[in-house]
């Protein structure tokens, strides 16, 4: 039994907060807080633990949630931490896990040098094993690895091309913009993202641009495979529905916008209304010689989430990526298949 | 046991096919749905008998979904039909439910003339009892009316002006707009909302203006109320506070957009995320004299489930409509007081 900390407690961190509380092998010893808004209050009454930076704790106090010490003493009463700060903050909190000898989880926000190897359960869960540092790459680059490495099943993916649309926000960041605008994200090629799979699968040939979108339900990808040998359409299919944390959707089905994609996983009850796997449009799925096309929609709340608990078990060698992956996919409920 | 039809399986549909499954005094027999999409398909894994027009029925076996049989069967099968077909399309079927001797619930979408009487829960249940046909009054309209005959147990309501902020469309609708502009609804005074106040509540002096805004989560109204006597605020406070169906949300958790409200049903893990009761800002409730002014955001979606389930009670002379209220709100986890 593995203690866990979440310092972090935003849209990932409450995720991963819930996701360890299902996990067989591992007990989480609390969360880190630094304003005592709703996601802190609703975590207190599901008896979860609070710490807060010290200077946080009156403010706390006040407000009616206990407090359960500083994250300091989180850091030292858990084996390791996963960050889920703000994008940048990861970095400034790694001395006090160094302080403590804990190893640590970061998030796709923090620079890739932040950690000893970046992440992505479904390509390099073994060259993970026993880091102390692992950076879990963002949302985006989660569905871009999970797509490529599963393609690269089927005969070797030489050059990778991708458009991403992403979504402007979260729905709960009521803050941010635009509402009315699509942004180039940035308006010069590649984007980040094409540098980030790269941090994960050393020499692919990858080029992506990006673009910001006013919506804040999820992101969509627009991918241009280019394989080493000519493959069949029912090869791409099968591997991409035989593949857990991929799940398909029949156009028959009517639910193709992620509004729609957002109503099924509300129609099936899913917690927050999550959707952890990549949601691939099976109709979209285009093949010709050597080439393959696709569309897929991403979660951008939900789809680390395994990934961090598959990377808790990597860096301490808990057990080998066939058996994280199945505990976490069971324990989550994460599908492979079609969705309905 | 009464055995009760659902009519129609969309937003509302489904909603209230949930609910019944959930009344320990009711049983599903079936819903009717006219498409075989994504709603029809996770309604039949979940066990659901789906009923479809006859010229459908081709349609649906070729999507693999089962057909239990027409909606005139459907009608035959049970005691009771709950109409949450489009707005106008209920008065169409009113003719299927007259040729069986079926009692009928229809929706707030048809005019108060397809039904014996319009129907809220907290303020005419007793009026109701026995109605062959009862139309449960719109969203926005049960909002309204829960909240004056609430604030009618302080002292008698005498006046209300309100302003209504609308959700333009359903997360789901992918078609409606608009997506970029604030659209009167109508620019005449009243809006409708006001006569539909009247439907319930014959005599009362109410005033309503609308507004349609680009969202899809949730209304929000802006209401004065005179009232006879005089007032205390902590007054208005402990009623709306001891009434179920109307939950308050303190300001120290920073949960007052639509969006955050939602986040706060996610994180509730709420099914669907869906929020039945009137949401009031705590810290909105104004009271000078004889007038309290107060906000609440209304979730379009699942407010008129409650009043659903106990007009079919009402119908039927099931119960009381102390008991039926407590019931359903039971079975559905329908709180009072402050949300968290």
């Amino acid at each position: 039994m593995i203690s866990v900390a979440v310092n972090g407690y935003g849209t990932i961190g409450k995720r991963v907060a819930d996701a360890i509380l299902k996990q067989p092998d591992m007990r989480l010893i609390g969360v880190a807080k630094t304003s005592p808004n709703y996601e802190a209050f609703i975590a207190h009454r599901k008896g979860i633990k609070i710490y807060v930076p010290q200077q946080s704790i009156k403010k706390f106090e006040e407000s009616g949630i206990p407090v359960a010490g500083t994250i300091e003493d989180l850091v030292k009463a858990s084996d390791i931490v996963v960050d889920t700060t703000p994008n940048g903050v990861g970095a400034q909190y790694k001395p006090i896990y160094q302080q403590f000898q804990r190893n640590a989880i970061f998030q796709g926000g923090e620079k890739a040098e932040v950690a000893d190897i970046s992440f992505s359960a479904l390509c390099n869960y073994d060259e993970a094993l026993g880091k102390k540092y692992i950076r879990v790459v963002s949302c985006n680059t989660t569905a871009l690895l999970r797509t490529i490495c599963t393609i690269n099943k089927v005969t070797k993916v030489e050059k990778v091309r991708a458009t991403i649309v992403r979504r402007a926000a979260d729905q709960k960041e009521v803050k941010k913009g635009p509402i009315n605008s699509l942004v180039p994200d940035p308006a010069t090629v590649p984007s980040h993202h094409a540098k980030d799979v790269n941090s994960v699968i050393k020499n692919l040939d990858i080029v992506t641009m990006a673009v910001i979108a006013p919506t804040t339900l999820m992101h969509m990808h627009f991918i241009n495979i280019t394989l080493k040998d000519k493959v069949e359409k029912k090869d791409v299919l099968s591997v991409l529905e035989n593949t857990p944390r991929i799940v398909l959707i029949s156009s028959k089905y009517d639910a193709e916008a992620t509004a729609e994609l957002v109503e099924v996983a509300r129609d099936l009850k899913r917690e927050r209304n999550d959707i952890p796997e990549v949601m691939v449009f099976d109709d979209s799925v285009y093949v010709k010689d050597n080439e393959v096309m696709l569309m897929y929609a991403v979660h951008q709340e939900s789809i680390v989430v395994p990934e961090n608990v598959d990377a808790i078990r990597a860096s301490t060698r808990l057990m080998s990526a066939e058996d994280s992956i199945r505990i976490t996919n069971e324990s989550l409920g994460i599908l492979k298949g079609y969705l309905i």
